[in-house]
């Protein structure tokens, strides 16, 4: 699985997808800034008179639900639709479903109105977005995932014809079938606002290459991963998350197959 | 007080609270950031849809009106209104009040609507907030607070039953009767975006877990000024704000009881 | 020119001229904190309610569409007008005019409304938004400018009477008869987001102190292109464009008349 990663890297290097995305204003500089070190290239465009030209224009579309206005939800569901339409697969960041009515019911909303090739969020998230009684503190999430989560997820995926991913200690990657646990990052990236959505964008830009959206999830995570521990590594005395934040940016940068192959922990299941 | 500072800082990272914050999109990042790095749990959400709900799961409520706009008005309000129903504390950041008629008339709508727990401002944002005639230059205080302010703090902290907190040179806080004067910080913090909004979600943050607003406001503050010192002083030559803002936030996830202690520089006055 | 270009730092920093800029959300954090570290100061309003107010008070309005709606082009529109009518000179970014007919026709409408004196993008956004049929890739350039190019951006000064700045591998300058080019910058700075909205904020800082909207521009790029290359050359091993993005606030907060003159590399033709 590795090669595949190392390979959809490649590709993301050479090809410099477009990826647009329809998402939150915290992490919005981050997601774009870590689409550009990824080797892609983002366009932001959330009003409803555009989003449907400039996903037509894209090899990807990222819809993040981190901070929802029913205007941008109206967008999402036209750019989605349209991306559909072309094929150009979609991926979704469920932030914060479970949270409130308001968030279950556009998560409920999204799914229902748009096919997703990958959905990745915490184990709270997605299990909200499945309807499981889960409550949820806010965008962070209240439990991590474990292995027990994999039939959950392997479920999910089957029922909606979309690789799952969700991000925790561990991370467990299903298209229904195929099942990848992935063991790299480190907790202090939950620490940093947005790992979980730039986490989403690296995945939306490997979407934009990838035939198969399971290696593209992968390769998003496993990428994210790496980068957040050698964040981490790098950290100097008395420097924090401030530091590490920056340093992600520029691991994912520097992200190299050689790294990939030295550094991935990931397992067939 | 600074016992009660240290002891605030221990309850928060014990804590971890979850903080709502209806804010701006220019420094949402660094206030989600620096929330985190506290030890604090950030939530931007400001749809009318979801705000009540929001809050109602939040240990404090951060209104920050820096980019104001006609439908977060609407939020801001929801939201403090029902965190006052629910007794959960709110924070109000004045942003640019006395720049423009508008912003006059929404903190005046705020006041009016809202009960504070702290209002933490410049002095020409406090004073216009107070319907005093001063003129304000954008979002910077053209004067700087002085300890002649502090009659007029202590005047607004008791009519409004808010604790006050006019940050500058040297920070006043007062709930009308007490009084604490901060004199740490430095003057290039004026030079980072947000170190004032910044401060007020680490207000934010403490007041979720302090049971007196006083002690909350005196915690962000002291605790700004002291990382807002230690970064300038961890500059290296070729270094400016840029690096500058990322030390923020590092030396505040990097912050101890032992650091308060040894640099905080508070006064009863 | 460069002696002008020396005389615009030292104006900027002595005036600390206010900048009102409506902008977009992903960048608008980069383009307040190199307008603080030029010297100047950042104001973001853009509620329809205040904008006219906010433009009267401020030396300079930079118009930037990177994330368009339709609430923000009213803002812009009527901003622009009060801007036109008190004489305070405005600055266009036409962040991806070009990829789609919405953002066509907001361009062509602001051209028609407004008066500006400094529009500076990328070669195909500014052929875009002189109608010329060419097609872009969201909001990166597909074309890099050239000394062939200046004759077209002479026609469009003149047509318009603004000063038109072209950015890329070489910039162009022009006001219809003087023509600078600049060979500053380095192309790493092409994969953080930003680079060219903080331009255009740079060039709105020199607009409000300059009487000469060709040396504020040309004071922008020139600024922005040392910034860079020096942010690039400070890179360490394992940093990248994390580590670049803050190098690029530190440059520009040390700026000196002595490195304009060292460095700037601009030639008249």
């Amino acid at each position: 699985m590795k090669n595949n990663v190392v390979q959809a890297l490649k590709d993301v290097r050479e090809k410099s997808p477009l990826v647009h995305q329809i998402t939150n204003y915290v992490t919005v500089n981050d997601c774009a800034n870590i689409t550009l070190a990824i080797g892609a290239s983002p366009v932001m465009a959330d009003d409803i008179n555009e989003v449907e030209d400039m996903v037509s224009i894209a090899s990807a579309l990222v819809i993040n639900i981190g901070t929802l206005n029913s205007n941008t939800v109206k967008s999402m569901i036209a750019a989605g639709k349209k991306a559909n339409e072309l094929g150009v697969p979609v991926v979704l960041d469920p932030v914060g479903v479970g949270a409130t009515p308001f968030r279950n019911k556009v998560g409920a909303e999204l799914i229902k109105e748009v096919k997703f090739s990958v959905i990745r969020g915490n184990l709270s998230e997605i299990k909200s977005l499945y309807g499981a009684d889960v409550k949820t503190k806010g965008v962070d999430s209240l439990e991590e995932s474990s292995l027990n989560e994999v039939g959950l997820a392997k479920e999910i995926a089957q029922k909606w014809g979309a690789v799952i991913a969700i991000t925790g200690a561990k991370d467990i990657i299903t298209d229904g079938e195929r099942v990848a646990v992935v063991e790299n990052g480190h907790k202090i990236m939950s620490k940093v606002t947005g790992t979980g959505c730039m986490c989403t964008a690296l995945t939306g830009a490997f979407a934009g290459v990838c035939e198969d959206a399971f290696t593209a999830a992968l390769a998003g995570v496993v990428s994210m991963g790496i980068a957040g521990e050698k964040a981490n590594e790098r950290l100097e005395k008395n420097e924090g998350t401030g530091r590490l934040r920056q340093n992600i940016i520029d691991e994912i940068y520097n992200l190299s197959p050689e790294v990939i192959l030295e550094r991935g922990k990931v397992y067939e299941k």
